[in-house]
């Protein structure tokens, strides 16, 4: 089956979105998964305009994590939202042009939401994997393991956990070999139920003959009215087909229905990206203050000190130092860089090896040279500095005239004064040098002195004068 | 009773603080409770000169938080505290100007402290809770359930708690009908006693005929020579009157005798207000990061970037995105504003919907109209700027002249190029340019262009001359 | 015993590094302990170039925080290192002139390390201690408590300890009489063995008539074919010798192998040293977000809050002030100075008492008189400024020409306008005032005015034509 670009609604109204691009997936061979990315859940915990899966972990959203860790398995993509869900639907091509989009139109449990992807399910001669688009930690190694326990001859495979404390949850009710037999919400579970603390995480592995109708087959007579997936679990065992259980770890399968999780989430997923880092070989004084994105890259002897932030697209060559109170996007940092404290980069700022910026100084669409320096209160913004130059404190590139944005141009081994106000267009020459204070407007010659500058004139004891006067205004008052 | 604004020493000194103001509280019905809040404690663990009552959580002083708490709940409160603490009763009247202050005049336990409030005591008909200013972080909530016991037909009720490690606090000991019988110290506990996980916090509430009397029954024959008020549950209960336990959490109920203490009460203070936050629909992406005040204001779906410093009196209106690394006090941020990284905000400050301020700009007094926007390493001091206003980079709004502070009026749309310098008192029209660099000294009209600039010269080969020298010098050196 | 500055090569190649200074130790009494301190390892899992002892925390190598720990007990040191660890051996020697480095030629295990220093056990008549110099935190009263061990009648005495997980360590086997009789790692251990919580740090001190001899008992029948240290313990207690056990903390011997220990190490380094200034009487809102090096020093009622980093070499004296996002380093603050948030001092940075210096301020090599005052975004560099002088908003202080760094003097009592340019070499005489936006080359007078500025023109209407023109521009593209 070639997934198709498109959203089906189950109900008859269908939706394009977009183009039907080709799909960057190889068809699938018969035993290609499907993954079924559950995303209709309205959030309204989360007291946002935002539907919930577009909320933001490292920089990207939740169902872009989920997108991410399912394409390391090859497989098909089916996405369940809501009918008033564009935006994920968007987001979902975005991320993964192949997969499609199922509208569930009312929100009446996991089971009708699975079945809202009934077209893909029903072309689907393998797998099927049902994943939440709100736990965005989950592991590809552990939707592997879910498929080698359905290789290993069971039908139905659920993912369980055993958290700190395990009220609230579902319990996973095994047999004596091991065996699942059945899933219990905690409400219907007996007292030596509810002492079992294998937990049910809700994701589920199913390799089953006709997966739409054993679904179908799931009823609605329980408090809420809805159709729980789980109860798959015992109807299949009782016609005949095995169920077992893959563990994980509690982190994986957090869940996200109000902004603290979101924050607890986020708080696992950097603590994960900052290990990682360290194990490479990156030095973090703080890990803790260190905050990542999704995409940041990071080589080996590089040292952070506490109190960074990198946004998206950031990329830290070997050997750079980052000081503490820095604030990068879209930035590459060059080899033995030193960067900081209170640098602000931001997208396009590519600093050459071994240059120096610090202490308050922002750079915007520049690249540095090897060796460049600009170490003090500057703004670099639309411009290229050659190797070695040096820009003094206070230095502005006046990049911006209320319309466009021009270019600043600095040579080779180029000195900017302190404070000078370079109002680009305009090109310094190599080696050439601008006084401070100066506001530089035509371009500078190669080797020449710049200066724009008045001559300083003395009013002997005016200062004096000033405070006689201002303490006798004082005193009148 | 309505209380007075003063302060009653019981040895007969009495001392009037600040002038009577008009009791903010309806006069006491005969059941409300008279709060007497303990503050009179040395704290010289802090190694302060400021006493310890005073010391701040989340932006003001551990008193006022609990003045705050008490206030929630109709009643007459009494603040106890020692003799050379005049700073203590400032604080408590400018809180909560109908308390009535005494003083203990020298420290001879909790039960004489609670006595120092004898007149208060003498005129209350209704229950008497006493309470610590060093236990800031307890809760209304668990207020009214201890005048619930009192209610349910106990004479004395204790607040207590279970803590993860028993050791050093005094124990409750019930019946088996679960009523209180006793406070016992640790040291005077046997073995079997040290087992109860069941430990006094302090607080406790009383329906008695006559507290004072009861009060008056406890002697000081232990080790330190003290009167404990937990000495008053087992008189209470010996001589007829009933006693129970209210329960609550841990950290309801820690108190500060050192500054690390006040840290960790600091540190949970933080995390319940973030959460609320949280759960009120503001993302913090790393809420552990986010210092807030007991006062800051943050509306819905406000984005908080890691590192970010509210001081007093922060207001955020819905939808504010604000990066990391920013400080804040006194301010407004507008709706949609987009603010930081490296902001840093003073009072005054008042930023426009829609207004972007960034990267290492400070402003303070100044009001920015919607859409109006700040950059790059700017000081907007004592301003109006109007709607749309783009401010350079590096504009100085040149406010002081040594003696007063000047106003800076920039009318709407107007464009200060960058590195400008605006000399208060000074007025931009709108829609007026400022060429970049220029020193405005002269108000400048609506759609003009001001300037103030030399003649830029060049030296040809100047820099190649210098740098020939320097290096002639270094090698003769 | 003289200790010897120079490396030894047991297998005969020795080489001198630097000069030998004269001991700063006196000589040992017969009963001085000898502390080797294993610093061979390789630390692969760090995957850095530098050597992993001298990676650091709070600013300073393992080798020398474990160096710095030796020393607060007299006796003599001898460093163990690897062949290619020139620099172990230099920063060993920087930290203690008086230590004797030793080369052990390969990595064949603890006791072969410790043999490596066989020139120095040779000539030590009283206890050796073996400690490591990857587990920096170990304290010095915890050397004592083994060194009273032995005093106490053991032969060795072996540094124990109780993790929470004791998967992976060593356990100590003790007899009835809690005697010490072997150590087993895990490996080796029966499951009755595996059950015991007590562990082996490694740490060991003997007191024995021949250490080199019972080393040397030591064989190498294992998986790795190691000589492993612990092997001295069931071998000592067959010929007679007796053992046992002292207790630490866990985070006492926490090693580094990989960095994230190094960052755990660090955690606990830090929050050690928060503690120690908070109850020494510092005030630390957010201590978790504070920063110490191992030299800072931090006088009592100093306010800090949160987000600041303490780099090397930094003072601060009583009742100063410190708001968030500063970095700091080789700075004295003097009392009741106010300092940030965003200040950036560097090396040389002395701030008078009662001074202020705030929002993006960088101050380096420069002495602030008291009361002196820089606010808003300004450099500092290469300076003197008197008392109460004020620094307004964007002063720049040019202090390089390219080549090299020249000095900027203000007066008492000056006022430097907004935006100036203060060219070094310059003096401002006491009390003069500096008109906004000047670029100051030449001295300046006491109590005179001094200026550099053009006139200011306005060109009526041009904003308006410009507009005009690019929304014309804008149309026809």
């Amino acid at each position: 089956m070639a997934p198709l670009t498109q959203i089906v609604d189950p109900h008859g109204i269908s939706e394009a979105h977009g183009h039907t691009r080709p799909s960057r997936r190889s068809p699938m061979s018969a035993s290609s998964p499907l993954f079924v990315v559950l995303a209709a859940g309205k959030g309204t915990r989360m007291r946002s305009g935002v539907p919930k899966v577009l909320h933001k972990i490292a920089g990207q959203s939740m169902l872009a994590h989920v997108l991410g860790t399912v394409s390391e398995v090859p497989g098909g993509v089916a996405v369940v939202i809501a009918s008033d869900m564009d935006a994920v639907a968007t987001e979902a091509q975005r991320i993964m042009p192949s997969a499609q989009v199922f509208i569930q139109p009312s929100q009446r449990g996991t089971a009708d939401a699975v079945l809202a992807a009934r077209p893909a399910l029903d072309h689907q001669n393998g797998d099927v994997i049902v994943l939440y688009a709100d736990t965005p930690l989950i592991r590809s190694e552990t939707l592997s393991r879910l498929r080698a326990a359905l290789d290993g001859g069971a039908n139905i495979a659920v993912l369980g956990f055993r958290p700190m404390d395990a009220s609230g949850y579902g319990r996973l009710l095994t047999d004596h070999n091991g065996a699942l037999v059945a899933i219990r919400e905690e409400k219907d579970a007996s007292d030596a139920e509810r002492l079992i603390d294998l937990c049910n995480s809700g994701v589920m592995a199913f390799r089953v003959p006709n997966i739409s109708d054993l679904l179908g087959r799931i009823g609605n007579a329980n408090a809420k009215g809805e159709f729980y997936l789980t109860d798959a679990v015992e109807i299949g065992v009782r016609s005949g087909l095995t169920a077992t259980v893959v563990e994980c770890s509690e982190d994986e399968v957090l869940g996200v229905n109000a902004r603290d999780q979101l924050a607890a989430v986020e708080a696992i997923w950097q603590a994960r990206a900052r290990s990682q880092f360290m194990r490479d070989g990156v030095t973090m004084i703080a890990p803790e203050t260190v905050w990542l994105s999704f995409d940041t890259r990071i080589a080996s002897d590089v040292l952070i000190e506490p109190h960074v932030v990198f946004g998206l697209g950031v990329t830290v060559e070997e050997g750079a130092r980052i000081l503490g109170f820095c604030h990068f996007e879209g930035a590459v940092i060059g080899k033995g860089a030193r960067i900081g404290p209170f640098a602000r980069f931001r997208p396009g700022a590519r600093i050459g090896a071994d240059a120096h910026i610090g202490n308050f100084v922002e750079v915007k669409n520049t690249t540095l040279g090897p060796g460049a320096k600009a170490n003090h209160l500057a703004y670099l913004g639309d411009g290229v500095i050659g190797a070695k130059a040096n820009v003094g404190a206070g230095t502005i590139f006046c990049n911006y005239d209320g319309y466009a944005k021009h270019k600043t141009e600095i040579g080779d081994g180029a000195f900017i004064g302190s404070n000078a106000s370079l109002v680009a267009p305009v090109s310094i020459g190599a080696g050439a040098y601008i006084g401070s204070g100066s506001v530089i407007t035509r371009d500078v010659s190669a080797g020449a002195l710049a200066l724009e500058r008045s001559t300083q004139e003395e009013r002997p004891g005016w200062a004096e004068r000033f405070r006689t006067l201002m303490a006798r205004r004082k005193a009148t008052r």
